[in-house]
């Protein structure tokens, strides 16, 4: 990379002379300015943007958090969320939480170092220690939660509504006409405790019980918890229809319910939740409770990049829960 | 966040004594010294990388651009690469090919002007053009360029033995008994060039013919040329085996065979190329040349990291053919 003191040697002249004709500076001489701008051009000068940031006191730079580079989901609000802050001419620098030996490894002090203006914060897969929130707090810059909250969360959030998205998907089973429905939980993040909750009161609503023994947690078990679901599918007394945490948990079940001889939708009926890929590539496909994650990545960055503008300001913390869609593809049987 | 010059107020000394305090200079009491550090760690400072970056001339910050977030090959590079990077110290910038409109609106600029000491390049998913490789080599800092290369490139390059996986994987046709072997080209990239010349050898050294009706070339076609491989398939005078450049190329072959009631692998074998997690995921499981990306971004880290080390001594750049493996599952036909 060609610097200021490459220029000021080929133009000989002073780095402050090229620094003030770089900038259009009247006191340096129109020929001087010229010739120096023709240089920086044909050596394809970069201006300093560290130095920049430093001047303007910020950095123009984001930090995301998230957990893996596998997951599709994360991708998804990666790729809203970078539209955003690209446009807005925001670099982003990234940690995931997978990589980094401990989760509690001072994710955020290395944000801070580096004066990253705000922080879109994806939780890794549990909920957030005391340790890690106190490190949060300590940012100061503005910071979106998305995807996952915990209790008394202070922070901007933006998620889905999962309570709404569970109702859809249980409602829809009992339209079909089934009543026996379990339910596979993941217990672990925020949004499978609002999911279980849709499904509890929509059965409820219904007068049909929520059996103990049809509805198994999956929450931190490898592989969305196969044996766990296979187990339960094993028994003579099972369920028709299980509304399932997400497209992954529901693939198990299809695979287990395949491994019996069970036959969907015809024996046992199945609901996802996400609509990532997986869920059209499954035979047969999947109906599932279908999420835009790019568009929460995009309204995230805008809340981020809005709570920026207003730094000093003090603020009332939005929460935003992005609706869903049911997708009615081909896991749930007909009316009989 | 916290300033040195809030340390400075609270503190009641000035902003250089706050400075050398931190330093731990000898020339600040040390009263004076414990009390400003004791400041400092109860209000969190973090001292401010950027000054840092300046005074060292680098960054500790690492570029790197990849196609899509939603690639889960790239996932994979990118895992490995951070990997080793978070290791070293280093953070990472990330700019995605997808989301910026233009791919050859200065990405390299935008990494220069942050000072990134380095840069990870997996190219967009097309043989760069003149005006691109022109801004990437006044990029100056050390280069590795992943996946994907071109004529006559210049640069460290890390990428997979594609002429290899090709050779095993129509090899392995072969050996089951299968002649009548058609191929899945992808000719707008590397990759897919240096597969279809392993397919093309293996053929001839077999004494096999390459039919062109065959081998279709589906480069830069959405869904990866479905209609064209379901036209190849639907006529009579089809092949009994066909090599893909990919998983993706496979499961469009697989569906086009499953629209047409052509069971696999009775009537059609097919191996792929990836063992992304589609491969397992397919009934019947796909055959694939399975790759390592992981190992790949990490090897491509490493090699990134030692060029900046020893940043002004001249180099040979490197090329190095990662080496894949055959993946025997169910998608291609016991011998007869």
């Amino acid at each position: 990379m060609v610097s200021m003191k490459d220029i000021a040697k080929v133009c000989n002249v002073s780095e402050s002379t090229v620094s003030k004709a770089l900038k259009g500076h009247p006191m340096i001489k129109l020929g001087t300015r010229k010739k120096i701008q023709e240089v920086a051009i044909k050596y394809n000068y970069q201006p300093n943007a560290l130095v920049e940031s430093i001047q303007a006191g910020c950095s123009k730079t984001i930090g995301i958090t998230f957990n893996s580079f596998y997951d599709s989901f994360a991708a998804g609000i990666l790729t809203g969320a970078c539209e955003r802050l690209y446009a807005a001419g925001y670099e982003t620098m990234i940690i995931c939480w997978d990589i980094l030996v401990s989760h509690e490894a001072h994710v955020f002090s290395r944000f801070s170092r580096r004066r990253v203006d705000g922080l879109l914060f994806l939780p890794s897969s549990r909920i957030p220690s005391a340790n890690y929130l106190k490190e949060l707090r300590d940012f100061h810059n503005p910071v979106v939660v998305i995807d996952q909250t915990w209790p008394g969360n202070e922070f901007n959030y933006v998620g889905s509504d999962n309570v709404r998205g569970a109702v859809l998907a249980t409602e829809h089973m009992i339209e079909r006409g089934i009543s026996d429905i379990g339910f596979i939980k993941y217990s672990v993040v925020s949004s499978g405790i609002e999911r279980w909750q849709g499904f509890v009161d929509t059965m409820q609503k219904h007068g049909l019980p929520v059996k103990e023994s049809w509805c198994i947690d999956v929450g931190g078990i490898p592989n969305y918890g196969y044996e766990l679901i296979l187990k339960m599918l094993s028994k003579s007394d099972r369920p028709e229809g299980i509304v399932c945490f997400n497209d992954n948990c529901a693939y198990q079940a299809m695979s287990a319910a395949y491994e019996l001889g069970i036959r969907i939708p015809e024996e046992l009926s199945l609901v996802g939740f996400g609509d990532i890929m997986l869920s059209t590539l499954m035979r047969p496909k999947l109906t599932t409770v279908k999420q835009f994650p790019d568009d929460i990545g995009r309204r995230a960055a805008d809340i981020l990049l809005e709570s920026i503008k207003r730094n000093d300001e003090p603020y009332v913390p939005q929460s935003i829960f992005m609706p869903e869609e049911l997708i009615c593809r081909d896991s749930v049987r007909r009316q009989l």
